[in-house]
């Protein structure tokens, strides 16, 4: 075989403890796929030769392993059990990163859209897109959350999405909200002049939610808001494969916190929530901003959102980093530093936290965008916008936090 | 509202770090819920006041705060999401426990079976039951397996469960592989009089898996083998529920090992393992055991099998804990020490690994398992049997363990 890994997936571990790292590796790459060679006839070894694991590279603590693709199907339950499964709970442990080859990668879906078609839809190929949050959505009445999707519309966001919380939806139900919200969105658009995509919360039994979607699909939903962990990434894969349902698929990162934070356990924030997020077909994926109060190694956050965009990696479509949580309009240029013009910005307290209120907010967020991509300073652009003045005047222009009641 | 919770879920975490306790405590109270009443007028207060979360105590780092029902499905994705998935990604916190009222809990599956109804089925009222493992499944032809599946049923085992990794069964068809297994059980059960159930591993789109299961169950399927975490706990819950799908569900815990070992973040394992999995409906749980290589503590390990059997705890019919890992014959009186006889003896090496084959393997334990219901030692037991005469010799009858690469 040599070493030619074109029929493997290359899982990399980072072990803790001490010890025999090679033996480890070995017994790894065994137990893991087809058991242990002891007690095996020399014959049946040789018909699960190309079933078993390989050490492909042993670093100290950080190990390789090689897991034959003939034990596996191209979804994220077979590739997370074989990879991780088991051996999850093998002591100190950390899935760092996988590694698909080509062929295997070209099966799972990716995106169904991407930037470049999601910049499509909404006509703005020149600058980052504004995404705006309600601030709260459960315990709201219908009339009270159109309004407040009115409000944030005005301020010419490019996506307004539900708070991922909202499940127990019976005051404003899911398709009764839908044509409320899309209603708003048009009448916004009236005044404004701008499209703003809805991404309504997709909750429901897993087993229905790409029937709920299609439904919602032909009602007019124009983008899905989906909790990937909680639900597990096998619905957003078929969310992503299903040819009826045509519109961004948003990925809210809930529960990853619980996956990502250790240094010894756990799966790596950038594999976790760029390469699986892509690979299962998320058009937008929201993480932890490097700025905020729940925040991300910078170096990490870059590495993750490197992994949504970058053309090389991966064979799919390439989606949109939102790095989220404590943004407001003094940040976005720092932001434009570090993620540059294909990312979303995306605020919840900076926006309703604006003192002219949530279009107000969406307007100094949208000049600082503009200033941003012309490379004018946020002060000299404020003098010609007083919605910005005041978000500067609320919040600094550095990367200060703003109260962690705002974030989301 | 006074101290009355019933209209909450409780929460209850650990958080790291230092600070402001009662601050933060309320701060997550809010933010997780209704965002933050700085703002808001006092008539819109008011009409959240229902819908905010409330601290419930506040001990240093461990505190508890209650989640307004009326925010909140039935479901997992929901809890989960409502109690920890943004705030998991908000520093040093672990979720430590749920507390679920129980109308709440009630609205949870639960086991469609539970101890008492698969002890029917099996006719087994008066001992732990058996469980062995496939040594591997990648890679065998239908005949292998089957011839695996045979020997496995010889030994007087009453389950056997596919290895959790069988994804690609191109060579052993979940249809055909159904049906081969059935007839070799029939088989055994013409030499044996002994019942064995095959917990074949359910896999496969996430949307389909219902469909999938029930046509199993046509074809004579009599247990279900599910990899919880990988496919999103709302699968196990709706296989549960269904009233087609009339066989029992074995929970493997594949991939909680990147949820539940860290000090500092993520879910403990009674909690994830025990509370949770009981709560969406496993008949069995299988979960590290406290003497392999993958252990847990004992303490841990007896809360998880506890809240999984516990009368008191949840309304739901009583799920079978499987200590799994490093099992062999000589740790049996240790087992039922520990767990009692509601408990389900799952070997894979030390079944397969014993020198008389896998039946004999199967043997051992049995034997194993009949004198320690009848209180005799096991070195006297050996003595009217040769097969846990070679198990003592192989593997000795303390807690010592067995290779790492036979466990499962």
């Amino acid at each position: 075989m040599g070493e030619n890994w074109n029929d493997y997936v290359i899982a990399t571990y980072r072990l803790g403890g001490g010890g025999d790292w090679t033996k480890k590796a070995e017994t790894i790459a065994l137990g893991m796929t087809v058991g242990s060679w002891p007690g095996l006839s020399a014959a049946r070894q040789e018909s699960l030769q190309r079933h078993a694991g390989r050490v492909v590279t042993v670093d100290a603590g950080l190990i390789r392993i090689a897991y034959p693709l003939a034990n596996l199907t191209p979804d994220l339950p077979s590739l997370l059990t074989a990879t991780f499964g088991k051996l999850s709970m093998d002591g100190k442990i950390r899935l760092v990163d996988l590694t698909l080859p080509p062929t295997f990668a070209a099966a799972f879906p990716g995106p169904k859209l991407g930037v470049e078609a999601v910049r499509e839809r909404l006509g703005v190929h020149d600058r980052p897109l504004l995404m705006s949050i309600f601030k709260s959505c459960v315990g709201l009445t219908l009339a009270e959350l159109t309004e407040g999707f009115f409000q944030q519309a005005l301020g010419g966001v490019d996506l307004i999405k539900d708070d991922e919380i909202f499940f127990n939806d019976t005051d404003a139900p899911f398709e009764r909200r839908l044509e409320a919200c899309l209603q708003a969105a048009e009448r916004a658009r009236r005044e404004t002049g701008q499209i703003v995509l809805y991404a309504i919360n997709l909750t429901g039994p897993v087993h229905r939610l790409p029937e709920k979607a299609r439904r919602a699909v032909q009602l007019g939903a124009n983008a899905l808001l989906i909790n990937v962990l909680p639900y597990g990434f096998d619905l957003l894969h078929r969310l992503a494969e299903d040819s009826e349902i045509t519109v961004p698929l948003v990925a809210h990162p809930a529960l990853a916190g619980a996956l990502y934070p250790s240094d010894d356990y756990g799966i790596a924030a950038p594999l976790l929530l760029g390469t699986l997020m892509r690979l299962a077909g998320a058009d937008l994926v929201l993480f932890p901003s490097p700025y905020g109060g729940m925040a991300l190694e910078l170096s990490e956050a870059l590495d993750l959102a490197e992994r949504l965009r970058d053309k090389g990696g991966l064979p799919h479509r390439r989606s949109f980093p939102v790095p989220s949580a404590g943004i407001h309009p003094g940040l976005v240029p720092h932001m434009m530093d570090d993620f540059s013009l294909d990312v979303v910005v995306n605020a919840g307290g900076g926006i309703h936290g604006h003192p002219g209120g949530a279009a107000a907010g969406g307007r100094a967020f949208r000049a600082a965008i503009a200033a941003s991509v012309a490379c004018i300073p946020l002060e000299e652009a404020a003098m010609g916008s007083s919605d910005l003045r005041a978000a500067l005047d609320q919040w600094g222009s550095g990367k200060a936090r703003i109260p962690k009641e705002f974030s989301a």
